[in-house]
């Protein structure tokens, strides 16, 4: 379980700061928002960028100080920021099996409410007071916002290649999980050669991450997962296991054909990609991308984060069911 | 008219500059969104918000470096991501006479376009390299998003005092006027007292031009004003001219009964604000703006700047019919 990994152990309290944090921005906010927040930063979040960014920055100064904090809440408020707009464009009532702002406020209010996450992150940011964090942080959060475009702008065109994937899902998860250890390890006075073996990491660690929630998506079920089973799917959009298993079926057409004959049919070929070894095949790069991880760390001091950080990498293909 | 004022043509070599950074931004984009945002960026904005940024630098430093040319891009971009995330709440399908990208792509798209100009805006911010200026901006997006949420959740609250519009309209637009204004003096080296009277002209300006715009929601024609009349009352937004029409009515009950009785009984109301001297109430407190902008003047070095900011004071406020 991921409440015994032993980097979360080891980061409670400077974890327990940016919570405090969070909350607090959360408590402060405009009276009908306030509640709203604090259910949002309390919705269960399993708080892995935080700790990708302490553990980045502990590598290299001890305790972590207020800026480490600071950007470890911006990193995780822009990712709740993400999950409310994602919310409001699926139409998604129900996330980590809690209901969603969307399912209980109007559209107006959502887009706000993200819009006003988003500002508060770029607050975070800037309490960091280190212009090359900042930066990155600008920079990621216009990678994901053209990722999400691009996925929209993809969506239903069910022939893509590998090489549209990669990018999407760094562009999605892998790069706010890259520049959370970057961010940490600059704050923490890394090397140059130090930041690059830790921005890898988390870009590795969140590559793993994104496919095995890709191949989740088919192999959860709603209980574990907080969410329908297929969603990808159903929404149009191509992961990793639907493409290894258009690759192995000698007429894809027909089921392109059956993915435009309503929800039904949809069923069936999650059914179908589910029964298949596309998974195996899927869970095969993600498991590479773990082990690239681990490699990463070689580059890094010896001390008690390289063994949580291998175990976390580890972690990230053992989700599986 | 707005093109022959002498701060446009004086910044206009500046301005030209912004322009091209912003444009850069559009080409740049992924391949669908080039066009929306080429649209989006040349729709016909007064730039008024980066010739702001652009003048209170030129008090101190001239010609505008790289850094106030970002800061300008920053302030521009941000106000057409909030423009962009206006007209969805709204459900607006025009905007300056031309249509929204609302009206042109779905719901997920807008959003997320929206977001990217939000990304961008903080890119331009941190270009800066101004951790002071960076702040400002974060701060300023924040005070945005929290006014935006606070009129939505006061929708249709009929009997509103002035103490809630007037941070409204802070919040709105005095914010971002303000927040150029201080940025391009924090840029050119100001010193603190010519900070905060540059601070100050932004604030002044920019209250007075939002009273007048709520003025022109009423006054306004629809040919010049590029949008229905009468807008902000149909949306359940009481603004400045209502309050002072409500406030002289002796049956402020009545009114408010026909505010809930469909678009035909508030059509109605409108033509009653528009024919009463509610009007010329607002007016005169958008003038006492006006007067305390260029009062705030007098803390500022002799030079090119003053005769044309006393000018761009004095339009604000004659923007009338």
């Amino acid at each position: 379980m991921i409440q015994e990994l032993t980097i979360l152990n080891l980061l409670r309290d400077d974890l327990q700061r940016v919570e405090q944090k969070m909350r607090s921005m959360g408590e402060k906010a405009y009276g009908p928002l306030a509640e709203a927040f604090l259910h949002l930063i309390g919705s269960g979040g399993k708080r892995l960028r935080p700790a990708l960014a302490l553990a980045a920055y502990d590598f290299f100064a001890e305790p972590a100080s207020a800026e480490a904090i600071a950007v470890a809440a911006a990193v995780e408020t822009l990712h709740t920021a993400t999950l409310v707009h994602d919310d409001l464009i699926d139409g998604a009532a129900v996330r980590r099996g809690r209901t969603t702002l969307n399912a209980v406020w109007g559209k107006g209010a959502v887009v706000l409410a993200g819009d006003y996450l988003f500002a508060r992150a770029a607050g975070f940011a800037a309490e960091t007071e280190s212009v090359p964090v900042i930066q990155l942080f600008a920079d990621t959060l216009r990678i994901i916002c053209e990722g999400e475009l691009r996925q929209l702008f993809s969506s239903r065109q069910w022939r893509q290649s590998k090489e549209t994937y990669y990018p999407r899902i760094f562009a999605k998860t892998a790069s706010l999980f890259a520049s959370a250890t970057r961010s940490g390890a600059i704050l923490g006075g890394a090397s140059v050669e130090q930041e690059q073996a830790l921005y890898d990491y988390g870009y590795h660690v969140g590559m793993a991450f994104q496919i095995v929630d890709d191949i989740l998506d088919y192999s959860g079920d709603e209980a574990t997962l907080g969410k329908p089973v297929g969603g990808d799917l159903r929404q149009g959009i191509v992961t990793l296991p639907f493409y290894h298993f258009l690759q192995a079926q000698p007429e894809p057409e027909a089921i392109i054909a059956r993915l435009d004959a309503g929800e039904d049919a949809i069923a069936e070929v999650v059914a179908l990609v589910r029964g298949s070894d596309a998974l195996e095949l899927a869970f095969g790069e993600a498991r590479a991308f773990a082990a690239q991880a681990k490699a990463d760390l070689v580059h890094l001091p010896a001390g008690p984060f390289q063994a949580p950080l291998v175990e976390l990498a580890d972690f990230t293909v053992s989700r599986h069911v």
